[in-house]
């Protein structure tokens, strides 16, 4: 989780999620593990880059629009979310976006 | 810095930057203070969120292409570049997106 997505050419599909959370801590490590597991092996998924600082900021990846609104409405992931709202998050944006381009450096 | 952007309505466009430094720290800090503070002025520029917790993720939104274009060819931001090619970053990925939607929740 802790490295650069390897993703394919553009175009395709990132979803950010940026969050602030809660003090709130029960069970939040343990779902937030369950749902990057089942990200990972939804239709069309690219890859996931995920910070947290106090700011959480998680990047995934999609092929398509229809890959992401089927993962946003997969049973399992719809009950973390509400239980997001409910306990773990004290505020997030959620921003879907075609990427356009990406260029990368690697040092030698 | 440490707070979720408050971004129009989309369309707009982000700048997802993520990074894997290296062990050299000197003046990494004051430059990227610097270049901060330097895109919050420039032309276009919508916000910034940023997390680093071994993997850095940092999101710049933009009013257009152009906006994104200026800003990559702003003289003190080539220099930053060229010095974090040299020095500070290990790996990074740059990829440019249309935010094409987005939503958000606030807790009461």
């Amino acid at each position: 989780m802790k490295e650069i997505a390897h993703t394919p050419k553009p175009p395709y599909f990132a979803v950010i999620f940026t969050s602030k959370r809660t003090d709130f801590e029960d069970e939040y490590a343990d779902v937030a593990e369950e749902m990057f597991r089942l990200a990972s092996i939804q239709p069309g998924f690219l890859g996931v880059e995920s910070a947290d600082d106090g700011l959480g900021i998680t990047v995934s990846y999609w092929a398509s629009l229809e890959a992401i609104q089927a993962w946003k409405r997969n049973e399992r992931h719809m009950m973390a979310q509400d239980r997001g709202r409910a306990d773990w998050y004290r505020e997030y944006k959620t921003r879907v976006c075609k990427v356009e381009r990406d260029y990368e450096y690697e040092a030698d």
